[in-house]
């Protein structure tokens, strides 16, 4: 088993009772009435994309085969439980020897995932696929909104280097850790968090705050200070008094007075402050005037997607973008809305297909086992649709495939010249891991080779094309059935 | 030592290198100017309320004492560190034998705060108070966002009980888990979150969710096998599949066949979707009607301060909110942007005040080594204003006391009859911890017995009044003469 886990950070302590508390009361409850046993299935999917986008990036699997790699419940957990009176000893004594013997599979770090189709899907005793509900959501909720936020940011940079900056103002120490993960998934070239770089391998950069310059006796001291101790990889933060009046006149001079005569050049200026898009127009001709072409301009300051396209349109010269809490909070939306629901249960073996009703159409879920094919264009490989099917279903690739639209199901589609991949891949068997998650950076590049498959059209900020996510004609009819039925 | 800190999260894992690489790299630029043990002075303070709100509640203190309690490199942080071949063998050396060294103040959990005056404040060599910026800021700006938004949304639920919901949706294990800590000290009653129950002796809640209800053969079968269950705790989730013609109804037969036989009352009802405010009176008046004028009414469902507020306004009936992803991601305004900024420095045992200037005027710091007064009325109690001083000012509370505007300085305050507090306390003395942080619990009641002292035009939604922080008359003559100075 070894061997397919990387750096395990969850190691490090036990999360296990990271859990709402009603996992459980249900979990008691099951043993209360004898059916902890149960075969169930439930799904993890998500509703609604983040800032009205058109895709969202698939992230977290590698922490969730770690959670669930290592549920156990120490005896001190034991004991903060039976001091409750709450639960009974039967189901104490379970959770005791607990073991994981759930089958799990989900849909890659990495993958454009779209609302409706299950993310992760979770089949096994009742008490135990019910019990993880709370991590596994708590787990891909947070990383896939970063990875799509960071996903929306990069592509706004339009190819200039993104550099995550926000674990100052990230929403706890995991926040941070794992935010950066995320980011570096969806997109970003590295990150400021030190910690990040040692677990998951990807690179962390920093150079100075505004107290170093603060410091020294004058800004043209700091900056000397700092060239004399980076010769090789000089940066300077020049707008701690005023950016064209003393902070480049300075950083300009100590280029001139200590980098030249070592035979170096400048790395870079960094801005934090003001009118990012004229300072660099103006810090750009002056470096180059001086002879600086190469010395690149970063900038920071509470960016964002919305942010970064408008400098660039307005000619901003930039070279990198440091971007901070707006990427690490996903601020203008900071909630990836995940659940995870009953769509099945087995009697005697037989799946019974389960459904939860709702007033709001889109609150109403698809019942039972169900697998994903995404299908693309033979010639392009471009992505033209995801089909969702139960679980048995086989797509005939040398047949044309019809889709519809699964409430407007006037709405259809004759595909033809097309193959189907299925999307979930299985991570756990009865418990047991038998999937190794790639690295980081593996992650983030076969990201970058999915989102060529994705239409233009889906990948805009306004208004983008809704993705195709259809039912197959068995599944929407099963859910026709039950949705007709009525009675509860 | 020990006797000082509670049950301690950061001892299960080392979060030393969660740490901004730029903090490194100017780490070792001072050793590489030998100035690394000069003596420097950095503030932690905020410039806006999130939400637009009046005040803000401090927390997260409790864990910065631990991370400083805790701070030490280990071997594979150094090899680690070692392998970027950018630090010298003597900084490395220095981290290898890290130890504590700062004086540190900050103001206590719970209190009301105010943007521009220190909520820290370190002093100490130049390499370890700057190292600490990133966990100080990350923890302090976390914690603080979120119990200054639970404390509106308790403020909107008008002594209702507000339960904590939102691990699921929440940003990494530690916004759950601290997450909830927060919450609990801006005033919920509870959490879902058990870890947190058991960390800091929160008390944890829940019942069941929709799957429960999904499992059996029927809403009521699902229902009754719950009311077996828990006949002294009967919380009942009724909107599965329809809130008034399958739910409450289900309910009630519930409570009738199960615990009226058995001598029990019912606790609760909840409802987790539709029309709160239409369900909620619909849903009280049959409860009344069949018997159950005691069984309480919970609701949930992407709820937040103004959504309470509203739907109370509506005549929503409601015992208790159950309080998610709006909570627990402080959604509305998901950033607190407290900086960390170099405020002095020692030359000879002298301090020198240091000044960071912007082009925006509420960037511009507030130099020197402080410390803040909060100036309370004799005779009702009331917060009046908070003025900040230079470290060794002293109140004379004999003699009346003239605050003024610390930029329209023509509008003056001359304030007679009050008392001074000084709001920040000493947590570290030389690297030694010498404060006991109180129980989260105890922090809550201190909490809301200093909400009582605040003027209610601070606590309102819309328009709060500006709290006063002023500055005394030698701290602002020394800001301006620092700013005036004109040449860095």
């Amino acid at each position: 088993m070894e061997n397919l886990i990387r750096f395990d950070v969850t190691n490090e302590r036990n999360l296990t009772m990271l859990v709402d508390f009603y996992e459980l009361t249900m979990g008691n409850g099951y043993f209360n009435k004898g059916v902890q046993d149960k075969i169930a299935y439930f799904d993890m999917f998500f509703r609604k994309i983040p800032d009205d986008g058109g895709y969202c990036i698939m992230a977290g699997v590698e922490q969730l085969i770690q959670y669930l790699n290592n549920l156990n419940f120490t005896n001190s957990d034991i004991e903060f439980l039976k001091s409750k009176n709450l639960f009974s000893e039967e189901f104490l004594e379970y959770l005791r020897n607990f073991k994981f013997e759930c089958d799990v599979w989900a849909i890659p770090e990495g993958n454009f995932v779209f609302p409706y189709q299950p993310l992760v899907t979770v089949r096994g005793p009742v008490v135990q696929a019910q019990f993880i509900e709370t991590m596994l959501l708590l787990t891909i909720n947070h990383q896939t909104l970063i990875a799509t936020k960071a996903n929306r940011i990069c592509r706004a940079a339009a190819g200039r280097t993104v550099m995550e900056f926000g674990s100052r103002r990230a929403q706890g120490y995991d926040g941070a850790i794992y935010g950066s993960r995320a980011a570096i998934i969806g997109g970003c070239d590295s990150t400021a968090c030190t910690i990040s770089d040692k677990y998951f391998n990807v690179p962390a950069v920093g150079t100075m705050a505004h107290s170093w310059v603060q410091l020294f006796d004058s800004e043209y001291e700091a900056f000397k200070a700092w060239a004399e101790s980076y010769p090789d990889n000089c940066s300077l933060l020049i707008d701690t008094y005023n950016v064209l009046k003393s902070g480049l006149p300075n950083a300009i001079k100590v280029f001139d007075e200590v980098l030249k005569p070592l035979g170096k050049r400048p790395n870079s200026i960094r801005i934090d402050s003001g009118d990012i898009a004229y300072l660099t127009k103006k810090c750009r001709k002056i470096l180059d005037d001086a002879g600086y072409k190469d010395c690149r301009i970063l900038v920071s300051n509470s960016l964002d997607e919305h942010i970064i396209r408008d400098v660039l349109n307005q000619g901003a010269c930039i070279d990198a973008f440091g971007v901070g809490e707006r990427l690490i909070t996903a601020k203008s939306e900071p909630v990836f809305g995940g659940v995870y629901k009953l769509v099945a249960v087995e009697n005697d073996d037989k799946i019974v297909p389960k459904i939860k009703i709702s007033e709001n159409t889109e609150k109403i879920t698809n019942p039972g086992f169900k697998k994903i094919y995404r299908i693309f264009d033979k010639d392009t490989d471009n992505a033209i649709a995801d089909l969702i099917t139960l679980h048995d279903e086989v797509i005939d690739e040398t047949k044309p495939l019809e889709i519809f639209h699964p409430i407007e199901t006037w709405k259809r589609k004759r595909i033809t010249n097309f193959y189907a991949k299925e999307l979930m891949v299985k991570i756990f068997d009865k418990g047991n891991l038998v999937y190794k998650s790639p690295s980081v950076l593996e992650i983030k590049e076969f990201s970058k080779k999915e989102s060529k498959k994705m239409w233009p059209e889906i990948l805009r900020f306004e208004n983008p094309h809704t993705y195709y996510v259809d039912l197959s004609q068995k599944l929407w009819d099963l859910k026709q059935e039950l949705l007709h039925r009525g009675s509860y």
